[in-house]
């Protein structure tokens, strides 16, 4: 059997006949012929057909081609196929689209293009958020790699319920009860101290959020990373700036286009500052009057500050440093001349969190005694306490939401564009 | 500050100081001089102390060493480390290590090897498992991004608990009973109709398998494809072949010395024999006496037919192929002859399945039928047949458990010695 061709390798080549397979993306019957738009996963082309051969045929049939490439100037990418045969390989039974695919227009609600997410994605630009989206992992993954970080993959089923912060989600577990995790945050640091040093995961985190915003997801992609042996914090912020570098250049040299589609240009350079959290509570009084919860910025304040950040230093990010220690988890390392404030981060993307870092705790003695003035019980953590008696080195590290990032490099309106069958408080489906 | 040079990285180069960072594997006091056997994420190395500098020091500390690169032709690797000067990173609070790990022996039961399991992985043995799986996991990503497959992210958390076969868990989803998806199946059906065409996914899988047996995970690595625009299933055994295939010579370019503490070898050819169900327990019964339940093997007649594949083709892998329909997902396709049978496979790996796979029904109609005919109600499987109104063109593909390749290529007795933390029915820590 003939060799299948994508659209994107296609090369005008002779007489040579080749074969194409794809969806009928959009058909023009003109009086004495009539043209096709056939869509595959990397690309459209212009197929020359008789009337004849058209017959029958519907929108978004999968079809299986067989034709010669010539050259139109006029035609998309300046080929086109006579085509010798059309075979439909997938039928349709529809009246009429839920909306259109070739021609779509920003009308159809979020909602209706998720509740027919296997259609909206066939839309290019929706597709595309995907295309750069997969990018930003593989970047995650070369980068990482590259510096002697290990993939691992961790459990989300997990039988103690406190790590602090969000809700989770119970599972029945053979009649016990299990919690699905809502970070790899333990065991990713015991990786750290089990040998493996310097580890990333890609993987799923849940979290039972009781609130339906543009920028959640109860279920999403963590993109974590934690490193033995640092100095400091600062390290990680190093690491994480040298890798947004990284992921500026490898998305400018493989989503060109896509990112053409989102009319998004990556600065030439990157230089993130890091403002400690006071500072920056005390610019948001002073310049825009607003006032912040003790501890921490809320979304306004995120965004108004992105504002100030990106006039003063031309910059879409800012590192906010020194967060409060009552306002982090019992694992975040205090300063050593004050126990007031931790050796954490968080990174502020066009005025959305993508990420929250620090370095952790990492003397035995120390976590304990930490736990316990928090009142946790020590025996629910053993499994985790355990591993920082056997010479845990400094650690810490970071996790950057996949879909957040996503979002944020595309100026998505919401953070469900950015996943491909969201999950939130209302939708299980499809 | 000095750059950390990892131990893999050591070449003698003068008097150039270098830094290293890692774990004291084993200390050798002598009565002039003393050894440290400084254990890293890459490697192990000989360091040369005073007996000032090992004061205080014991097995498991984290350190820091500064020191020369001498040639030794007696050492590991003929090089050793003329130590200046070490910090300790990492303090241990034992009274004794759980198991030794300089000099372990196979005598610690799995279960206190799970139960430690960050020490555990401190063995060179036991994390040689990890980089074996890591690199299996790296093959499988190279292999299918370069045949134009991409990867993706599909839910775990699903509306509907009956795919059918295994029992699924249950989570409370604000209130709504939610299930954890025992596979990507749907969902990576639905992606290749969503006009990718051709995509994988490296992500958990859950069991509520009532069976604690060496071969289970309640929680487990799937490496998922599927693919669109196939001619049959055929098409998919063979490029699960080819894959494997580069996943030998995968393993063999990047993983020799794992492969070897495990005594390891690869063929150099992999020609996969595919034989069908009904004649696979025609020659159990003829050559071993060894009755099958109707419409499958059991685990004994694995083993078995692994002994006679072994003989007769030198192969450790075999298709068995055409499967009854009664015994597969209501999903597969059957044979257009004859409806009894599928066009599905299991790939068996040294007597035991590592894959299930097959081509699908792509037919909104048919699928739809097959439906009704086992009693399902269409309503709850809507937001996957809906896909198959659009032109789903003909597709299958197959899932290959990570954690069971793992302990196949290695010959591990226990599939739990291939998951860092396996969760099962009685273990959810730690």
């Amino acid at each position: 059997m003939m060799k299948r061709v994508f659209i994107k390798d296609l090369v005008v080549n002779g007489e040579e006949t080749v074969m194409l397979r794809g969806w009928v993306h959009k058909i023009r019957d003109l009086s004495h012929v009539s043209f096709i738009m056939l869509r595959d996963k990397s690309g459209i082309i212009q197929l020359v057909c008789t009337k004849e051969q058209i017959k029958g045929l519907r929108l978004e049939n999968s079809i299986q081609v067989t034709g010669i490439v010539r050259t139109n100037e006029k035609a998309l990418k300046e080929m086109e196929i006579e085509v010798s045969s059309i075979e439909i390989t997938g039928k349709v039974y529809y009246d009429k689209l839920p909306f259109e695919i070739q021609g779509y227009k920003e009308k159809v609600s979020l909602e209706t293009q998720l509740d027919y997410r296997t259609i909206s994605l066939r839309i290019p630009k929706k597709k595309a958020i995907f295309k750069v989206q997969n990018e930003i992992e593989e970047a995650f993954r070369m980068y990482f790699k590259s510096n002697d970080f290990e993939e691992i993959h961790t459990p989300k089923l997990t039988h103690s319920g406190t790590e602090g912060g969000s809700e989770m989600f119970t599972v029945n577990y053979f009649n016990r009860r299990a919690f699905l995790a809502q970070s790899p945050q333990f065991w990713k640091q015991m990786m750290v101290g089990a040998g493996f040093e310097r580890v990333f995961e890609v993987g799923y985190a849940y979290r039972a959020e009781l609130h339906n915003t543009w920028r959640h997801l109860n279920e999403y992609v963590s993109l974590d990373v934690e490193m033995g042996f640092i100095k400091d914090e600062t390290e990680l912020m190093d690491i994480e700036e040298d890798f947004l570098r990284y992921l500026y250049k490898h998305l400018n040299a493989t989503c060109s286009e896509e990112l053409k589609m989102f009319d998004v240009e990556f600065p030439t350079e990157l230089n993130i500052p890091r403002i400690p959290l006071s500072t920056v509570q005390e610019i948001l009084l002073k310049e825009f009057n607003k006032k912040s919860p003790t501890g921490n910025i809320d979304n306004e304040g995120e965004a108004l500050f992105y504002k100030y950040i990106k006039e003063k230093y031309n910059c879409d990010f800012v590192f906010i440093t020194e967060y409060p220690t009552i306002k982090r988890p019992m694992y975040a390392m205090e300063f050593e001349d004050n126990h007031e404030i931790t050796k954490s981060f968080d990174l502020i993307f066009k005025g959305v969190e993508i990420t929250t870092g620090g370095q952790r705790i990492h003397d035995y003695e120390m976590l304990k005694a930490k736990m316990e003035k928090l009142g946790l019980k020590l025996e629910d953590f053993n499994f985790y306490l355990d591993t920082f008696k056997y010479g845990m080195p400094p650690h810490g590290g970071f996790a950057i939401g996949l879909e957040r990032i996503t979002m944020q490099i595309l100026n998505l309106k919401n953070i469900r564009e950015a996943a491909l069958f969201p999950r939130d408080m209302k939708r299980l489906t499809p």
